[in-house]
Protein backbone atom coordinates (compact mmCIF):
# COMPACT_ATOMS: atom_id res chain seq x y z
CA UNK A 1 0.00 0.00 0.00
CA UNK A 2 0.84 3.52 0.32
CA UNK A 3 0.05 6.79 1.58
CA UNK A 4 -1.75 10.02 -0.09
CA UNK A 5 -0.83 13.35 1.11
CA UNK A 6 -3.37 16.52 -0.81
CA UNK A 7 -3.67 20.42 -0.46
CA UNK A 8 -6.07 22.73 -1.70
CA UNK A 9 -6.20 26.12 -0.78
CA UNK A 10 -7.76 29.61 -1.65
CA UNK A 11 -4.39 31.70 -2.59
CA UNK A 12 -1.14 29.92 -3.29
CA UNK A 13 0.66 27.88 -0.69
CA UNK A 14 3.80 25.80 0.19
CA UNK A 15 3.39 22.22 1.65
CA UNK A 16 7.05 22.45 3.29
CA UNK A 17 5.61 21.62 6.90
CA UNK A 18 3.36 18.71 5.69
CA UNK A 19 5.56 17.17 3.15
CA UNK A 20 8.60 17.00 6.36
CA UNK A 21 6.23 14.70 7.96
CA UNK A 22 5.30 12.97 4.45
CA UNK A 23 8.43 12.09 3.12
CA UNK A 24 9.21 10.64 6.90
CA UNK A 25 6.87 7.83 6.15
CA UNK A 26 9.00 6.99 3.29
CA UNK A 27 11.57 4.63 4.90
CA UNK A 28 11.56 6.67 8.61
CA UNK A 29 8.53 6.32 10.44
CA UNK A 30 7.12 3.99 7.99
CA UNK A 31 7.87 1.86 5.26
CA UNK A 32 6.56 3.43 2.03
CA UNK A 33 9.88 3.70 0.71
CA UNK A 34 9.39 2.79 -3.07
CA UNK A 35 9.24 5.61 -4.56
CA UNK A 36 7.60 8.86 -4.13
CA UNK A 37 6.52 11.99 -6.02
CA UNK A 38 4.56 15.71 -5.97
CA UNK A 39 2.74 17.47 -8.03
CA UNK A 40 2.29 21.58 -7.83
CA UNK A 41 -0.73 23.13 -9.86
CA UNK A 42 0.43 26.13 -11.30
CA UNK A 43 -2.97 27.40 -13.36
CA UNK A 44 -3.25 24.93 -16.18
CA UNK A 45 0.24 23.87 -15.82
CA UNK A 46 1.98 21.17 -12.87
CA UNK A 47 5.50 20.46 -11.70
CA UNK A 48 5.95 17.21 -11.05
CA UNK A 49 9.04 15.89 -9.07
CA UNK A 50 9.37 12.57 -8.67
CA UNK A 51 11.86 9.75 -7.95
CA UNK A 52 12.04 5.75 -7.76
CA UNK A 53 14.09 6.22 -4.24
CA UNK A 54 12.81 6.66 -0.17
CA UNK A 55 11.92 10.05 -0.34
CA UNK A 56 13.52 9.99 3.33
CA UNK A 57 16.63 10.20 1.83
CA UNK A 58 16.49 11.68 -1.40
CA UNK A 59 18.03 15.32 -2.05
CA UNK A 60 14.61 16.18 -3.80
CA UNK A 61 12.56 15.31 -1.11
CA UNK A 62 14.55 17.56 1.08
CA UNK A 63 14.32 20.41 -1.57
CA UNK A 64 10.35 20.38 -1.66
CA UNK A 65 10.77 20.93 2.42
CA UNK A 66 13.27 23.70 2.01
CA UNK A 67 12.20 25.55 -0.67
CA UNK A 68 8.43 26.56 -0.18
CA UNK A 69 6.86 26.09 -4.02
CA UNK A 70 3.65 27.54 -4.11
CA UNK A 71 0.52 26.70 -5.37
CA UNK A 72 -3.54 26.21 -4.39
CA UNK A 73 -3.73 22.25 -5.55
CA UNK A 74 -1.19 20.12 -4.66
CA UNK A 75 -0.83 16.23 -4.73
CA UNK A 76 1.55 13.70 -3.04
CA UNK A 77 2.69 10.19 -2.74
CA UNK A 78 5.25 8.06 -1.16
CA UNK A 79 4.77 4.43 -2.82
CA UNK A 80 5.19 0.75 -0.92
CA UNK A 81 5.23 -1.05 -4.25
CA UNK A 82 1.96 -3.97 -4.58
CA UNK A 83 1.73 -3.79 -8.73
CA UNK A 84 4.58 -3.15 -10.44
CA UNK A 85 8.62 -2.80 -9.72
CA UNK A 86 10.03 0.32 -8.02
CA UNK A 87 10.86 2.09 -11.33
CA UNK A 88 9.83 5.58 -12.55
CA UNK A 89 7.63 5.16 -14.70
CA UNK A 90 5.83 3.63 -11.82
CA UNK A 91 6.25 6.14 -9.66
CA UNK A 92 2.81 8.24 -8.89
CA UNK A 93 1.32 10.90 -9.28
CA UNK A 94 0.99 10.18 -12.79
CA UNK A 95 -0.31 13.23 -15.34
CA UNK A 96 -1.77 13.40 -18.50
CA UNK A 97 -3.08 16.46 -21.14
CA UNK A 98 -6.42 16.90 -21.89
CA UNK A 99 -7.80 19.84 -23.20
CA UNK A 100 -5.44 22.07 -22.68
CA UNK A 101 -4.92 21.03 -19.42
CA UNK A 102 -3.19 19.07 -16.93
CA UNK A 103 -4.67 16.35 -15.14
CA UNK A 104 -2.96 14.39 -12.00
CA UNK A 105 -3.92 11.30 -10.42
CA UNK A 106 -2.13 9.73 -7.08
CA UNK A 107 -3.60 6.24 -5.58
CA UNK A 108 -3.97 4.19 -2.44
CA UNK A 109 -5.11 0.46 -2.66
CA UNK A 110 -4.86 -2.71 -5.23
CA UNK A 111 -7.46 -3.06 -7.66
CA UNK A 112 -7.98 -7.14 -8.33
CA UNK A 113 -8.65 -8.17 -12.17
CA UNK A 114 -8.63 -4.74 -13.91
CA UNK A 115 -8.23 -4.88 -17.03
CA UNK A 116 -9.93 -2.18 -19.22
CA UNK A 117 -10.04 -1.82 -22.78
CA UNK A 118 -8.52 1.12 -23.54
CA UNK A 119 -8.46 2.86 -27.05
CA UNK A 120 -4.87 4.06 -26.62
CA UNK A 121 -5.95 7.66 -25.95
CA UNK A 122 -3.73 7.52 -22.85
CA UNK A 123 -2.18 4.30 -22.63
CA UNK A 124 0.01 3.77 -19.52
CA UNK A 125 4.00 3.83 -19.40
CA UNK A 126 4.46 2.10 -16.58
CA UNK A 127 2.95 -1.24 -15.29
CA UNK A 128 0.47 -0.58 -12.35
CA UNK A 129 -3.18 -1.08 -11.80
CA UNK A 130 -2.74 2.69 -10.60
CA UNK A 131 -1.87 4.26 -13.53
CA UNK A 132 -4.11 1.70 -15.40
CA UNK A 133 -7.09 2.94 -14.00
CA UNK A 134 -6.12 6.59 -14.49
CA UNK A 135 -5.76 6.35 -18.16
CA UNK A 136 -9.38 4.64 -17.70
CA UNK A 137 -10.64 7.62 -15.88
CA UNK A 138 -9.29 10.15 -18.64
CA UNK A 139 -10.39 8.06 -21.69
CA UNK A 140 -13.63 8.00 -19.88
CA UNK A 141 -13.55 11.84 -19.48
CA UNK A 142 -12.73 12.50 -22.71
CA UNK A 143 -15.16 10.25 -24.45
CA UNK A 144 -18.60 11.52 -21.72
CA UNK A 145 -17.84 14.94 -22.47
CA UNK A 146 -16.41 15.29 -26.24
CA UNK A 147 -14.74 18.27 -27.28
CA UNK A 148 -16.60 20.12 -24.24
CA UNK A 149 -14.45 20.62 -20.53
CA UNK A 150 -17.19 19.68 -18.52
CA UNK A 151 -18.03 22.67 -15.49
CA UNK A 152 -17.57 21.39 -11.74
CA UNK A 153 -21.30 20.14 -11.23
CA UNK A 154 -20.43 17.74 -14.09
CA UNK A 155 -17.10 16.54 -13.66
CA UNK A 156 -18.13 15.80 -9.88
CA UNK A 157 -21.22 13.33 -11.18
CA UNK A 158 -18.92 11.81 -13.75
CA UNK A 159 -15.82 11.17 -11.50
CA UNK A 160 -18.62 9.71 -8.56
CA UNK A 161 -19.67 7.29 -11.10
CA UNK A 162 -16.27 6.52 -12.24
CA UNK A 163 -15.05 5.48 -9.00
CA UNK A 164 -18.42 3.40 -8.07
CA UNK A 165 -17.19 1.08 -10.99
CA UNK A 166 -13.49 1.17 -10.20
CA UNK A 167 -14.59 0.07 -6.49
CA UNK A 168 -15.76 -2.89 -7.46
CA UNK A 169 -12.03 -4.24 -8.30
CA UNK A 170 -10.55 -3.19 -5.04
CA UNK A 171 -9.64 -0.45 -2.93
CA UNK A 172 -8.92 2.77 -4.49
CA UNK A 173 -8.39 5.71 -2.02
CA UNK A 174 -7.07 8.58 -4.72
CA UNK A 175 -6.17 12.14 -5.31
CA UNK A 176 -7.43 13.30 -8.67
CA UNK A 177 -7.44 17.02 -10.13
CA UNK A 178 -6.47 18.93 -13.13
CA UNK A 179 -5.59 22.36 -10.99
CA UNK A 180 -9.12 24.11 -10.33
CA UNK A 181 -10.35 21.66 -7.82
CA UNK A 182 -9.08 18.75 -5.97
CA UNK A 183 -10.49 15.43 -6.15
CA UNK A 184 -9.86 12.73 -3.04
CA UNK A 185 -11.67 9.34 -2.80
CA UNK A 186 -11.91 7.67 0.41
CA UNK A 187 -12.16 3.98 -0.33
CA UNK A 188 -10.54 2.47 3.19
CA UNK A 189 -8.45 5.62 4.62
CA UNK A 190 -8.38 8.81 4.40
CA UNK A 191 -8.68 12.19 6.68
CA UNK A 192 -9.01 15.91 5.87
CA UNK A 193 -8.13 18.78 8.12
CA UNK A 194 -8.78 22.39 7.58
CA UNK A 195 -6.21 24.96 8.43
CA UNK A 196 -7.44 28.16 8.94
CA UNK A 197 -7.21 31.50 11.15
CA UNK A 198 -6.74 31.71 14.50
CA UNK A 199 -3.87 29.22 13.66
CA UNK A 200 -3.09 27.33 16.56
CA UNK A 201 0.75 25.73 16.41
CA UNK A 202 1.13 22.58 14.38
CA UNK A 203 2.97 19.66 15.92
CA UNK A 204 3.91 16.83 13.23
CA UNK A 205 3.49 13.17 14.38
CA UNK A 206 6.79 11.83 12.12
CA UNK A 207 9.55 14.56 13.21
CA UNK A 208 10.40 17.02 15.83
CA UNK A 209 8.96 20.12 14.27
CA UNK A 210 6.16 22.20 15.20
CA UNK A 211 4.77 25.45 13.16
CA UNK A 212 2.46 28.32 14.09
CA UNK A 213 1.02 29.41 10.34
CA UNK A 214 -0.40 32.48 11.97
CA UNK A 215 3.53 34.09 11.17
CA UNK A 216 3.78 32.83 7.77
CA UNK A 217 0.35 32.69 6.11
CA UNK A 218 -1.89 35.59 5.17
CA UNK A 219 -5.40 35.91 7.20
CA UNK A 220 -7.46 35.22 4.93
CA UNK A 221 -5.91 31.89 3.94
CA UNK A 222 -7.83 28.73 3.97
CA UNK A 223 -6.09 25.43 3.11
CA UNK A 224 -7.32 22.14 3.28
CA UNK A 225 -4.67 19.50 3.86
CA UNK A 226 -5.85 15.86 2.96
CA UNK A 227 -3.78 12.76 4.18
CA UNK A 228 -3.94 8.98 4.40
CA UNK A 229 -3.52 9.53 8.20
CA UNK A 230 -3.27 13.02 10.02
CA UNK A 231 -0.34 14.52 9.76
CA UNK A 232 -0.29 16.12 13.31
CA UNK A 233 -1.53 14.88 16.75
CA UNK A 234 -2.80 18.47 17.86
CA UNK A 235 -4.96 19.63 14.91
CA UNK A 236 -8.95 18.82 14.37
CA UNK A 237 -8.32 16.15 11.69
CA UNK A 238 -11.83 14.78 9.86
CA UNK A 239 -12.02 11.68 8.71
CA UNK A 240 -13.59 11.10 5.42
CA UNK A 241 -15.98 7.51 5.49
CA UNK A 242 -14.97 4.44 3.43
CA UNK A 243 -16.90 4.98 0.58
CA UNK A 244 -17.07 8.57 -0.15
CA UNK A 245 -16.03 11.05 -2.70
CA UNK A 246 -14.98 14.32 -1.90
CA UNK A 247 -14.54 17.91 -3.69
CA UNK A 248 -12.23 20.73 -2.59
CA UNK A 249 -12.24 24.15 -3.80
CA UNK A 250 -10.85 27.49 -2.33
CA UNK A 251 -10.22 25.87 0.89
CA UNK A 252 -12.78 24.47 2.02
CA UNK A 253 -14.84 21.34 1.27
CA UNK A 254 -17.57 22.06 -1.89
CA UNK A 255 -19.00 18.59 -2.46
CA UNK A 256 -19.16 15.15 -1.22
CA UNK A 257 -21.23 12.05 -1.97
CA UNK A 258 -21.12 8.80 -1.72
CA UNK A 259 -19.81 5.69 -3.62
CA UNK A 260 -20.65 2.21 -2.18
CA UNK A 261 -23.92 0.87 -1.22
CA UNK A 262 -24.76 0.54 2.79
CA UNK A 263 -24.40 2.91 5.85
CA UNK A 264 -21.36 4.41 5.95
CA UNK A 265 -18.09 3.45 8.34
CA UNK A 266 -18.27 5.15 11.63
CA UNK A 267 -15.28 6.89 12.20
CA UNK A 268 -14.00 9.07 14.84
CA UNK A 269 -14.14 13.00 13.66
CA UNK A 270 -11.79 15.31 15.28
CA UNK A 271 -9.72 12.64 16.65
CA UNK A 272 -7.55 11.74 13.93
CA UNK A 273 -8.31 7.99 13.89
CA UNK A 274 -10.05 6.54 11.26
CA UNK A 275 -12.08 3.58 12.24
CA UNK B 1 15.80 33.08 -28.46
CA UNK B 2 16.15 30.89 -26.13
CA UNK B 3 19.25 27.76 -25.93
CA UNK B 4 19.29 24.33 -25.76
CA UNK B 5 21.31 21.49 -24.37
CA UNK B 6 20.99 17.53 -24.76
CA UNK B 7 22.78 15.02 -24.01
CA UNK B 8 22.81 11.46 -25.28
CA UNK B 9 25.16 8.76 -23.91
CA UNK B 10 25.44 4.28 -24.09
CA UNK B 11 25.17 4.63 -20.63
CA UNK B 12 23.43 6.36 -17.99
CA UNK B 13 24.68 9.73 -17.79
CA UNK B 14 24.72 12.65 -15.27
CA UNK B 15 24.92 16.26 -17.16
CA UNK B 16 26.34 17.59 -13.74
CA UNK B 17 29.25 19.23 -15.33
CA UNK B 18 27.80 21.04 -18.61
CA UNK B 19 24.62 21.83 -16.94
CA UNK B 20 26.72 23.92 -14.67
CA UNK B 21 27.68 26.28 -17.96
CA UNK B 22 24.89 25.82 -19.46
CA UNK B 23 22.53 27.33 -16.17
CA UNK B 24 24.91 30.15 -16.06
CA UNK B 25 23.86 31.27 -19.32
CA UNK B 26 20.19 31.85 -17.53
CA UNK B 27 20.93 35.19 -16.32
CA UNK B 28 24.43 35.25 -15.66
CA UNK B 29 26.98 34.93 -18.88
CA UNK B 30 24.08 34.95 -21.16
CA UNK B 31 20.35 36.64 -20.95
CA UNK B 32 18.06 33.23 -21.17
CA UNK B 33 16.57 34.42 -17.87
CA UNK B 34 12.79 33.67 -18.06
CA UNK B 35 12.73 29.70 -17.51
CA UNK B 36 14.23 26.88 -17.74
CA UNK B 37 13.56 23.38 -17.75
CA UNK B 38 15.24 19.32 -18.04
CA UNK B 39 14.05 16.25 -18.83
CA UNK B 40 15.60 13.03 -17.78
CA UNK B 41 14.95 10.00 -19.91
CA UNK B 42 14.46 6.26 -17.83
CA UNK B 43 13.26 3.80 -19.73
CA UNK B 44 10.55 4.53 -21.16
CA UNK B 45 9.61 7.40 -18.21
CA UNK B 46 10.97 10.59 -18.32
CA UNK B 47 11.39 13.29 -15.24
CA UNK B 48 11.11 16.76 -16.03
CA UNK B 49 12.33 19.38 -13.77
CA UNK B 50 11.33 22.89 -14.84
CA UNK B 51 10.94 26.48 -13.22
CA UNK B 52 9.83 29.68 -15.08
CA UNK B 53 12.06 31.54 -12.62
CA UNK B 54 16.13 32.29 -14.10
CA UNK B 55 18.44 29.18 -13.93
CA UNK B 56 21.33 30.96 -12.92
CA UNK B 57 19.31 31.75 -9.69
CA UNK B 58 16.82 28.76 -8.87
CA UNK B 59 17.55 26.36 -6.29
CA UNK B 60 16.21 23.66 -8.42
CA UNK B 61 18.94 24.46 -11.11
CA UNK B 62 21.31 24.16 -8.64
CA UNK B 63 20.52 20.48 -7.68
CA UNK B 64 21.01 19.55 -10.92
CA UNK B 65 24.29 20.64 -10.99
CA UNK B 66 25.25 19.12 -7.52
CA UNK B 67 23.24 15.87 -7.81
CA UNK B 68 23.95 13.24 -10.61
CA UNK B 69 20.84 12.32 -11.78
CA UNK B 70 21.73 9.42 -14.61
CA UNK B 71 20.40 9.11 -17.92
CA UNK B 72 20.80 8.05 -21.67
CA UNK B 73 18.75 10.72 -23.24
CA UNK B 74 18.41 14.24 -21.85
CA UNK B 75 16.79 17.51 -23.21
CA UNK B 76 17.55 20.85 -21.14
CA UNK B 77 16.46 24.25 -22.44
CA UNK B 78 16.72 28.11 -21.10
CA UNK B 79 14.25 30.60 -22.41
CA UNK B 80 14.19 34.11 -23.44
CA UNK B 81 10.18 34.51 -24.28
CA UNK B 82 9.42 35.80 -27.29
CA UNK B 83 5.86 34.09 -27.91
CA UNK B 84 4.14 33.56 -24.85
CA UNK B 85 4.10 34.95 -20.94
CA UNK B 86 7.05 33.68 -18.51
CA UNK B 87 4.87 31.21 -16.58
CA UNK B 88 4.83 27.39 -16.10
CA UNK B 89 3.03 26.37 -18.86
CA UNK B 90 5.61 27.89 -21.65
CA UNK B 91 8.38 26.54 -19.78
CA UNK B 92 10.18 23.86 -22.02
CA UNK B 93 10.49 21.27 -22.51
CA UNK B 94 6.67 20.20 -23.08
CA UNK B 95 6.02 16.48 -22.89
CA UNK B 96 3.17 14.01 -24.14
CA UNK B 97 2.22 10.42 -24.40
CA UNK B 98 2.14 7.60 -27.01
CA UNK B 99 1.87 4.34 -27.22
CA UNK B 100 2.72 3.99 -23.84
CA UNK B 101 5.78 6.37 -24.20
CA UNK B 102 6.75 9.76 -23.06
CA UNK B 103 7.84 11.95 -25.99
CA UNK B 104 9.79 15.03 -25.43
CA UNK B 105 10.20 18.24 -27.21
CA UNK B 106 12.24 21.71 -26.66
CA UNK B 107 12.75 24.79 -29.40
CA UNK B 108 14.91 27.73 -29.47
CA UNK B 109 13.68 29.77 -32.62
CA UNK B 110 9.95 31.60 -34.04
CA UNK B 111 7.47 30.20 -36.17
CA UNK B 112 5.36 32.70 -37.73
CA UNK B 113 1.50 32.57 -38.72
CA UNK B 114 1.98 28.89 -37.50
CA UNK B 115 -1.85 27.73 -36.74
CA UNK B 116 -2.23 24.32 -37.23
CA UNK B 117 -5.46 22.48 -37.08
CA UNK B 118 -5.46 20.52 -34.00
CA UNK B 119 -8.07 17.64 -33.47
CA UNK B 120 -7.66 17.83 -29.65
CA UNK B 121 -5.37 14.69 -29.49
CA UNK B 122 -2.76 16.52 -28.11
CA UNK B 123 -3.76 20.31 -27.14
CA UNK B 124 -1.34 23.05 -25.78
CA UNK B 125 -1.48 23.89 -22.52
CA UNK B 126 0.88 27.49 -22.55
CA UNK B 127 0.23 29.77 -25.70
CA UNK B 128 4.27 29.01 -27.04
CA UNK B 129 4.55 28.84 -30.89
CA UNK B 130 7.06 26.01 -29.11
CA UNK B 131 4.14 24.03 -27.73
CA UNK B 132 1.54 24.11 -31.09
CA UNK B 133 4.26 23.06 -33.14
CA UNK B 134 5.37 19.82 -30.42
CA UNK B 135 1.22 19.43 -30.73
CA UNK B 136 1.41 18.99 -34.34
CA UNK B 137 4.18 16.50 -34.15
CA UNK B 138 2.80 14.08 -31.76
CA UNK B 139 -0.31 15.08 -33.91
CA UNK B 140 1.10 13.83 -36.97
CA UNK B 141 3.18 11.15 -35.18
CA UNK B 142 -0.14 9.53 -34.09
CA UNK B 143 -1.78 10.25 -37.77
CA UNK B 144 0.93 8.72 -39.80
CA UNK B 145 1.57 5.42 -37.61
CA UNK B 146 -2.14 4.42 -35.99
CA UNK B 147 -1.72 2.09 -33.28
CA UNK B 148 1.26 0.67 -34.53
CA UNK B 149 4.58 2.85 -33.25
CA UNK B 150 7.29 3.20 -35.73
CA UNK B 151 10.84 1.79 -36.15
CA UNK B 152 14.04 4.39 -35.60
CA UNK B 153 14.21 4.39 -39.76
CA UNK B 154 10.81 5.45 -40.27
CA UNK B 155 10.88 7.22 -37.55
CA UNK B 156 13.50 9.40 -39.03
CA UNK B 157 12.41 9.59 -42.24
CA UNK B 158 8.32 10.89 -40.92
CA UNK B 159 10.56 13.60 -38.78
CA UNK B 160 12.73 14.92 -41.87
CA UNK B 161 9.32 15.78 -43.87
CA UNK B 162 7.40 17.20 -40.74
CA UNK B 163 10.59 19.63 -40.01
CA UNK B 164 10.82 20.54 -43.54
CA UNK B 165 7.16 21.66 -43.47
CA UNK B 166 7.95 23.75 -39.84
CA UNK B 167 10.90 25.10 -41.14
CA UNK B 168 8.75 26.74 -43.61
CA UNK B 169 7.40 29.04 -40.73
CA UNK B 170 10.65 30.25 -39.43
CA UNK B 171 13.34 29.32 -36.94
CA UNK B 172 13.14 25.81 -35.41
CA UNK B 173 16.11 24.61 -33.83
CA UNK B 174 15.02 21.66 -31.90
CA UNK B 175 15.54 18.92 -29.54
CA UNK B 176 12.76 15.59 -29.97
CA UNK B 177 13.79 12.29 -28.06
CA UNK B 178 11.10 9.62 -26.81
CA UNK B 179 13.82 7.98 -24.52
CA UNK B 180 15.82 5.72 -27.24
CA UNK B 181 17.31 8.22 -29.86
CA UNK B 182 17.66 12.05 -29.34
CA UNK B 183 16.85 13.70 -32.76
CA UNK B 184 18.34 17.42 -32.67
CA UNK B 185 17.45 19.89 -35.97
CA UNK B 186 19.90 22.81 -36.63
CA UNK B 187 17.45 25.62 -38.16
CA UNK B 188 20.52 28.18 -37.67
CA UNK B 189 23.10 27.22 -34.80
CA UNK B 190 23.36 23.75 -33.04
CA UNK B 191 26.49 22.02 -32.25
CA UNK B 192 27.35 18.90 -30.89
CA UNK B 193 30.38 17.05 -29.02
CA UNK B 194 31.41 12.84 -28.45
CA UNK B 195 32.82 12.87 -25.51
CA UNK B 196 34.93 9.10 -25.16
CA UNK B 197 38.25 7.71 -24.08
CA UNK B 198 40.77 9.35 -24.09
CA UNK B 199 39.40 11.94 -21.83
CA UNK B 200 40.58 15.50 -21.89
CA UNK B 201 40.10 18.00 -19.87
CA UNK B 202 37.24 19.67 -20.39
CA UNK B 203 36.56 23.44 -19.48
CA UNK B 204 33.84 25.47 -19.22
CA UNK B 205 33.24 28.33 -20.74
CA UNK B 206 30.70 30.08 -18.99
CA UNK B 207 32.29 28.70 -15.42
CA UNK B 208 35.54 28.40 -13.99
CA UNK B 209 35.39 24.93 -14.00
CA UNK B 210 37.32 21.90 -15.12
CA UNK B 211 36.45 18.33 -15.21
CA UNK B 212 38.74 15.13 -16.69
CA UNK B 213 36.03 12.51 -17.52
CA UNK B 214 38.65 10.07 -17.64
CA UNK B 215 37.82 10.23 -13.44
CA UNK B 216 34.02 9.61 -13.56
CA UNK B 217 33.50 8.00 -16.57
CA UNK B 218 33.74 3.87 -17.41
CA UNK B 219 36.34 3.49 -20.21
CA UNK B 220 33.60 2.43 -22.35
CA UNK B 221 31.40 4.97 -22.05
CA UNK B 222 30.28 7.37 -25.55
CA UNK B 223 28.29 10.22 -25.03
CA UNK B 224 27.17 13.25 -27.61
CA UNK B 225 26.26 16.52 -25.73
CA UNK B 226 24.57 19.15 -27.71
CA UNK B 227 24.14 22.88 -27.43
CA UNK B 228 23.20 25.80 -29.29
CA UNK B 229 26.67 27.38 -28.92
CA UNK B 230 29.84 24.89 -27.96
CA UNK B 231 29.81 24.91 -23.81
CA UNK B 232 33.81 24.12 -23.37
CA UNK B 233 36.39 26.17 -25.11
CA UNK B 234 39.08 22.92 -25.70
CA UNK B 235 36.96 20.05 -26.94
CA UNK B 236 36.16 19.41 -30.67
CA UNK B 237 32.62 20.94 -31.26
CA UNK B 238 31.23 20.31 -34.28
CA UNK B 239 28.73 22.10 -36.39
CA UNK B 240 25.29 20.71 -37.37
CA UNK B 241 24.70 23.07 -40.75
CA UNK B 242 21.99 24.88 -40.55
CA UNK B 243 18.92 22.99 -42.60
CA UNK B 244 19.90 19.39 -40.75
CA UNK B 245 18.12 16.78 -39.07
CA UNK B 246 20.44 13.96 -37.21
CA UNK B 247 19.49 11.19 -34.55
CA UNK B 248 21.94 10.44 -32.22
CA UNK B 249 22.16 6.65 -30.37
CA UNK B 250 24.01 5.29 -28.45
CA UNK B 251 26.16 8.02 -27.99
CA UNK B 252 27.39 8.26 -31.76
CA UNK B 253 25.99 9.61 -34.90
CA UNK B 254 23.16 7.23 -36.15
CA UNK B 255 21.89 9.53 -39.27
CA UNK B 256 21.89 12.70 -40.59
CA UNK B 257 19.76 14.60 -43.72
CA UNK B 258 19.01 18.01 -45.42
CA UNK B 259 15.94 19.77 -44.33
CA UNK B 260 15.81 22.82 -46.83
CA UNK B 261 16.67 23.23 -50.22
CA UNK B 262 20.13 24.48 -51.57
CA UNK B 263 23.82 24.19 -50.32
CA UNK B 264 24.12 23.77 -46.25
CA UNK B 265 25.68 26.60 -44.54
CA UNK B 266 29.24 26.37 -44.23
CA UNK B 267 30.82 25.80 -40.54
CA UNK B 268 33.68 25.65 -39.20
CA UNK B 269 33.91 22.14 -37.48
CA UNK B 270 35.71 21.61 -34.47
CA UNK B 271 36.26 25.05 -33.79
CA UNK B 272 33.43 25.56 -31.38
CA UNK B 273 32.31 28.20 -33.79
CA UNK B 274 29.38 28.12 -35.81
CA UNK B 275 29.61 30.10 -39.22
Amino acid sequence: MCQLLGMNSNMPTDICFSFTGFKARGGVTDQHADGWGVAFFDGPSVRILHDPQPSCSSPLADLVCAHPILATNIIAHIRKATHGDIRLENTHPFQRELWGRQWVFAHNGTLVNFAPTLDGSFHPVGTTDSEQAFCWLMQSLQQTFGATPPGREALFAWLQRCTVELAAYGVINFLFSNGDELFAHSSTRLSYLIRRPPFVDARLIDDDVSLNFGSCSQPSTHSVVIATTPLTDNEPWVCMPAGTLWCFSGGRVWRSAVTQPGPLTACSANSGQCA
